[in-house]
């Protein structure tokens, strides 16, 4: 059995959804179908979840959206009449949205979080009323009615234990179930979503429960990159990589599956294959628990800018029992997450995300480290990127370390800092944001360019 | 005006004591002498200080130590026999000692501070005699009646800030200052002794406080070698470096100069002129605020061995608000302190001293981090040794990391660990112990050996 999620661009036209169709019943195994909401059809379109999005929103205000309603049910109308369904699952759509829009608005977020999810489960009904017009058996299934229960945190739910036992038991369901993405229920029933683009936790969920042979997220690209293509014009495809490889990546940058996605698949490991909904003969990008090392040391780079570090120091610092910590206190104390301490003997470098961060606290908190801590110095730095060069196998290979800081000085990159924990899945290089680019295509030269010559 | 403090072992014979006289009488500006107590005459020899300890532990024992009484005392007289000086110096050391062993036991560490202490304290009463015994006009000035003022903490004493001005009354002095090193007085007017080679804290306190142009510290090698001599032979030296450069190197095992005592020469902006009492023609090394850089980005190459990591792997650990220093909290509450942070996406590795653990520490540690954190995975690892490449140069200088990298992996050694912070003074490689020389080696090669020729 596997499970198979669509994302939205693969679900915005009739024409899509024929292909989406195509796909799964061309392999009897494909029993579980997850659906996103209806994406873009073009660059300048927008999502259906933002559309809901915007319709809440104004209904909470005004109490009616009435041209956002109709543009909304106008693209789920579109498909149907570009696939010849006959009307009535429009109007159901139509129904059900108005009578969530109409819905108990006494806590914005959960009542937002209800009309988002409809994008995906009205795409459900919608997509298994298609299965069904081609002959094949296929059923809606709710995620109430399956058993999927999460915790009650608008837009961050996670999924509860019990769930997995609830949807195994939905192997005994006949046909292809349709199951919507991006949501499940909370023990008072009301709807809770994941974090943003979630229905790929959804189909990891699903295909955990199952107890699925194999996960397929079908989505628009052919593969997962060794590198951007917007930094390097035709990267290598990458044909295996591991969950943590994909974890490493994914956090700088790789955004072709959700990060939270990968825990329920990981824990059963089950294998995740990346496919293209558009050109589903391409092989894709299986994740997995463990691989064979075939290509060097280094499966795939990533970037991301937009980091800021915080430069503490202080003579013996070293000798200080409990310094770091209560730096770090100070940061909790603010609500921050931090990314890295990287450190010399008496002093620490704190990376962060920038966009947490405004003059304000930074003013704040460079006051308090001063104050409390007694810091010599602290200094606030903008506008880093920070680089992974990430590949399971740099573990076991001397000289990873050398041919990366060999071939970033060799672009004449300044490497601002440096880190390398005893994993050795990544390492990481802070640079400034302006070397980013040249830093990232000096790596893939060094690491892909000459392999593949 | 300049402060000259002279160790143990150009302290420890009569022969010794000459080689002092000469060089504090060769320099008009040399007014103020720092004294050590005797050090070793031979590699097999013990320090007066160890003696002391022995003795006061067996006075707290047993309530006598006659044996011990007579060594301490016989080390003293050896150097006023062989320098012809009178008796009578001998009989106020060998009486001042014996009133101090039946002395207030009260509180054992004071006690044994007050004792050790005495080491001190007795040879700069021995050296002032022998100045004068020359002709020269000298006097042993007590720190009490200075106004060295310290906190309480035995063994472990921090200078009070109104230190400073009461000795930059000893400016009136006439004649050479002979001052003993290692101690001040508490509020309560008791001896505290500053940690483990203190003498070189209380020469920098007076250079402070006296606003000297010079801190002259005599001991027994020509110079701080860029590298340790039983690793290199025949290592580079280092003409000048900064109090941070200094500073980074004694962290990992250079010893030359007490790291705590570059606080009050480097807040002064005293340059602390490091030389040798054997061979006082040789330059030396001068430890200064700023430096011209001449001769490549690393000024030294210092490695130290004995350090653990503890690795600590969890899924998404990097989005949890709070998990470093929630680690942090678990060591504290055992006492230890760490090294460095260096950190994956989802792990962290904490590098500490193995001196701290025992198998049950280690054992509560890894269970509550487990336990409490919910960590997936937490592994200790032992033996493992740091090495720090220094050099304020490498600020400014792309390519000193790939150097360094590709050295180690020509040498065939794996880096275990890097952290680099912003700053840029030093690079940390961790390293396999059983590796270290080879890495070591093989730095010096790239940065040092390659220079010279």
């Amino acid at each position: 059995m596997k499970v198979v999620k669509f994302g939205g661009s693969s679900l915005a036209t009739g024409a899509q959804l024929e292909k989406v169709f195509q796909i799964v019943i061309s392999d009897p195994e494909r029993r579980a179908v997850v659906v996103s909401a209806p994406g873009k059809r073009h660059a300048q379109d927008t999502k259906v979840t933002d559309l809901l999005i915007d319709c809440a929103k104004q209904y909470l205000l005004s109490g009616e959206a009435p041209e956002l309603v109709k543009t909304i049910v106008g693209r789920y109308a579109d498909i149907a009449a570009e696939l010849g369904l006959p009307e009535d699952v429009i109007d159901l759509i139509h129904s059900d949205l108005l009578h969530l829009l109409e819905g108990e608005k006494q806590d914005p977020d959960r009542y937002i979080d209800a009309i988002k999810a409809s994008g995906e489960d009205n795409n459900a009904k919608l997509v298994a009323a298609y299965f069904r017009h081609r002959g094949a058996e296929a059923h809606y299934v709710s995620p109430k009615d399956a058993g999927l229960f999460v915790t009650s945190e608008p837009g961050n739910a996670q999924v509860l234990p019990e769930s997995y036992d609830n949807l195994f038991r939905l192997r005994q369901q006949e046909g292809i179930i349709v199951f919507p993405g991006f949501f499940g229920f909370n023990q008072e029933g009301e709807v809770i979503t994941f974090s943003r683009s979630g229905s790929d936790i959804t189909g990891s969920i699903l295909a955990n429960g199952l107890k699925a042979e194999l996960y397929e997220n079908f989505t628009d690209v052919d593969a997962v990159y060794s590198v951007s293509p917007s930094i390097v014009s035709d990267p290598k495809e990458i044909r295996e990589l591991t969950y943590r490889e994909m974890r490493e990546l994914s956090y700088a940058g790789f955004s072709v599956f959700h990060d939270e996605a990968l825990i329920p698949a990981f824990r059963a490991r089950i294998p995740v294959q990346i496919k293209n909904t558009n050109n589903p003969a391409a092989e894709g990008t299986r994740v997995v628990a463990e691989r064979d090392n075939t290509n060097g040391p280094v499966v795939g780079i990533a970037s991301d800018s937009g980091f800021c570090s915080i430069y503490i120091s202080k003579y013996l610092m070293n000798r200080e029992i409990g310094f770091g910590r209560r730096v770090l206190q100070i940061l909790e104390d603010d609500g921050l997450t931090y990314e890295h301490i990287p450190s010399g003997i008496d002093d620490i470098t704190i990376i962060l995300r920038q966009d947490q961060m405004d003059e304000a606290i930074e003013q704040r908190i460079a006051k308090r480290i001063k104050e409390e801590l007694d810091a010599d110095e602290v200094t606030i730095e903008h506008n880093i990127a920070l680089i992974m060069v990430v590949g399971e196998a740099m573990r076991h290979n001397v000289g990873t370390t050398a041919r990366a800081s060999k071939a970033l000085s060799e672009a004449h990159v300044n490497i601002e800092m440096i880190n390398q924990g005893s994993s050795e899945v990544s390492m990481m290089f802070g640079v400034k944001e302006a070397q980013e680019k040249q830093a990232v295509r000096a790596l893939y030269q060094e690491f892909f360019a000459k392999v593949l010559v």
